[in-house]
């Protein structure tokens, strides 16, 4: 079983009646409706629940944290990324979905701008599968179809990742380094990039496929004792 | 001044009129009219030529070695591609062109089977940019538009590459991996996929600007003498 | 359940009393012998029984290949080099043990000249974890302790490895990259460096943890299709 | 020319007469007079002239920034710590050196804890080339023989370099990556470790050379023009 806690800022869809169509409960409620089963054991957190929300507590008990956000990414509390970030590098795992590449915690762990070029008007994207032997591609075909998403481009201001899952490309033309592996320090993060706010893209059985597999790439063995940083004798006189 | 041999098949353009009016002297006659200058010195070998024409005296006065062959992969005896290989690992450069991601030399330093997905009917590629700050991608835009060329898509057989620079996307929407670097022992390998016999894109001075920008990328700083398996005293008895 | 299969050259034993006195039965028998339980099932081939003992039905029935060779690389046919390469670019797991990295598959599968530096004075080694979360230090603790083992040193000519577990170092002051993963097109090749054929490392339990380790590591999700060059459509037509 | 600025807290020199007796005029100024040439054009900065020492100003014209710190991290106003990460992002060059790992610049860059174990009795280092075609190890041989340097060891909390140049071992067995390099969006980052501030490591010739190496591969190539998020039209219709 693995404790997944998934955070979502919940604000587009209590604004914006287009959105709560789509996910009347939250897109965190709409995952978690979908991914929970047997193997998945599920909490949910928005942005008016922090900090207590996501504290060391919480994340303690969470072995992979998967997170949405887009709006409000300057109102989580800096306490709250530094806490995330630092549950990762101790072995947490942690899934970025769509606009979180430019949530806080993503940014202190890559520690570049994660910046991108976009546009939003409807067009088609196919994400494809580069790596057909990773976990994370695991049951899906060549390509996966979103009749409507953003469009997202490169570059792509990020570390280049350890291991490249999926590429995407759109109606335009534009490409996007689309499913990307890192490993930091004692922890592993995803970053996925379908999941625009107006388009139903959490409702895509093979969308929730790759992020039940990310989720299950992710989950930590066991949770290391963080690196820390020794006073140590000599190796052989221990 | 960079020591370039530029190595064509030179079939196609003996066979095939339509490829021909293109490359009347040969693709590789047209690659050295168009980046011989001050800076590089270049020489050209064929398939027919082979195996003299690579020969160890050949690769030991080689700094770059640009590599295009397609349908006689196969005719290129064992032997050249062993000895493109050992230069490669001892330091030469390497930019491998096209469907060059099939030939002997190139399969041997990748280790895999560089297989790819393809389809020839003319569709417009967009190589996108990636890696913004990279050497080959200076003084290109955000992507290099080719009316047309043939179709290569994803997954490609390839390691992860060490720094991927180019990614294209194409008409019908298949993306690729068009622009690879990769360190091999104390050699450098650019792949770049662009170059279909049928279309005129080594014609193209932004296409001609990377094939360049490679060159200088790959050439190395000094010949490395080949790392060797010896039997070594204590280091602090040398 | 894993399917393994461990090649030793097992010549050394047969000629060689003082390495007999440590493997009485081959390399192969003692790590099957300490090996074996009920996750990983084990067979063992010798040189002597190439080329059917590693037939492609025995590979295709193999999830993870262990090799040990060292004075009988050459005599491994060209044929098997090839086809346990073909192997793990289908998603067969390797783990090459100690002199291994001079063997013809993983040559071929590096694209490189795997070579380094070395003595055999009976040095001892210390085999420092540099990256404690990753699965094959797992139930390690700092470092490994080897009394005795042959000195291998740097430069190693490899690809830099994709993680790097294990970084080894020797009485004489000698560093080696000991323990390398590679992902290989769809397979997974983990090279360990302990294992000199002189001293009784194959009966060491942390070691022999390791080598556990990296088989499960290694261990194919499941074994894809071996990627192809397929010409295709266009996908929204497909 | 590169324009080089030197980065050194200043402390230790100040409050230890062993210090000082090594480096009258801080280790900065020993760095330049040891490193300034026809090659390096060289400024220097110490803690007590922060934050304007390193205004945007200064980072705008410096191509390669030098960072030796190592009691007063925390001392470093955390806006000149973004400031150089930003400056890095955009394509400035950075040498750590040293006990800079734990700078907050450096943080920010690697996005781990870069924590790492330690200590400090007068033991010698061997600090080896594990990478003999790389241009920062150009001009040194198997390895650098260090009389005396503060032991650091494995693991070390960064992530994987992109490329490893050096691996240090110590008297007492020890292992650590000495050398690493990072390419952070459009700069690039070299962490090297000796040069503890008890021991005359920066009067040691080849460590100088390999400063001004790395320097030189540091230096960017152009200032690219910082990756932005921009609202972009079709790529066809620009």
């Amino acid at each position: 079983m693995i404790r997944v806690t998934i955070y979502n800022e919940y604000v587009h869809e209590k604004k914006d009646e287009a959105v709560r169509a789509i996910y009347p409960d939250g897109i965190h409620m709409a995952l978690k409706k979908h991914l929970e089963d047997e193997e998945l054991q599920i909490s949910t957190v928005t942005l008016d629940e922090l900090p207590e929300g996501l504290s060391d507590e919480v994340l303690e008990n969470t072995d992979v944290l998967v997170w949405w956000g887009h709006m409000a990414h300057q109102h989580v509390p800096d306490e709250v990324a530094v806490r995330v970030q630092q549950a990762v590098l101790r072995g947490m795992g942690m899934v970025v979905l769509h606009s979180g590449h430019h949530s806080k915690p993503f940014k202190l762990l890559m520690g570049t701008s994660c910046n991108l070029t976009w546009r939003e008007n409807g067009d088609y994207e196919l994400v494809w599968v580069c790596n057909p032997a990773h976990p994370i591609a695991q049951g899906i075909g060549r390509f996966i179809k979103l009749e409507a998403e953003e469009t997202y481009g490169e570059p792509f201001g990020v570390p280049e990742p350890d291991e490249l899952v999926f590429i995407g490309s759109y109606q335009g033309g534009e490409v996007f380094r689309s499913g990307c592996c890192y490993r930091k320090e004692n922890g592993k993060v995803f970053y996925f990039q379908p999941g625009h706010e107006t388009v139903p893209t959490y409702h895509h059985p093979e969308i929730l496929k790759v992020i039940k597999n990310a989720i299950k790439w992710a989950h930590p063995i066991y949770r290391v004792k963080a690196l820390e940083c020794p006073h140590v004798g000599k190796p052989l006189e221990d």
